[in-house]
């Protein structure tokens, strides 16, 4: 099966707005922190999602677009809000950056995969453009937890962690 | 800490907004899939949260309610379509039900907990009754779900028979 240009495009126009409403979300929330560096990198995520956003529409101008299902597109939720998720609702500049680079390396392996998927010679072309722009933002993602304090209370319960000595 | 009446009402809002739109969803699948019967089920509970969400909109009225974040009041996602969904989006019947079901179970969680949680009267009073009208839903969908074939090929995978003889 070929996996075609009109199923790529309303894909990326997709992810590319949901990550545009998560990062002004994290962005929001991470000012009410009063953390403005890291809402700073979040309002650029913004910036860039919509303009990306914005350019595949230009391109799929004219192309009838299937519709498509939330879970196809939307973000997983952050782990750590686990059932508690109605009352405690924050997130902590680090567990959002791991939020958002999960996000983000879904993003990156969807258009890997769909370059594979596909014998659409455009499809694999704005697959490998767009899967490099996410792997970009993955790396700054994690550049940015690099230098960003891993608060405490959540250590133990860090997959990264589990086993280090 | 008490769960103040704005808070609740902002979720109730949130949350049966939600669940309209991923029923509308669950309904279009099942028709594609030309199961007319859980189509119009799914149909029906479109029709029920949208409902509900009116009457809380209007029992909000003038009251200034709080911006919610997304993971506090949507759906997750169907463990089912796993890594894969974007190349193979669809759920049978059966695993659009257990989608469900594991949905308003979180939802009658949710306002169980909100009563216990607030000092507020009538917080208490709306969440008993939101709590019994999801576990009136989460009973529906148990019944269509013991008479809903389940498909073989996820038969091992299905936690609910692990371990059965």
């Amino acid at each position: 099966m070929s996996y075609s240009l009109p199923e790529f495009l309303a894909h990326a126009i997709a992810l590319e707005r949901e990550a545009a409403e998560r990062y002004l979300e994290l962005a929001d929330m991470m000012e009410s922190y009063r953390n403005d560096e890291v809402s700073q990198l979040f309002r650029d995520m913004v910036r860039y999602s919509n303009m990306h956003h914005d350019s595949i529409v230009e391109r799929a101008k004219g192309i009838a677009l299937p519709a498509l299902r939330s879970w196809q597109y939307r973000w997983r939720q952050p782990p750590e809000v686990g059932g508690e998720e109605a009352f405690d609702p924050g997130l902590n500049a680090y567990d959002a950056l791991r939020y958002a680079r999960e996000n983000e390396i879904r993003a990156r392996d969807y258009y890997v995969q769909a370059g594979k998927e596909s014998s659409d010679a455009e499809v694999q072309r704005l697959a490998a453009e767009f899967a490099a722009e996410e792997a970009e933002h993955v790396q700054a993602l994690e550049e940015w937890l690099a230098r960003t304090p891993r608060p405490s209370a959540t250590w133990e319960h860090d997959p990264d962690r589990s086993g280090a000595a």
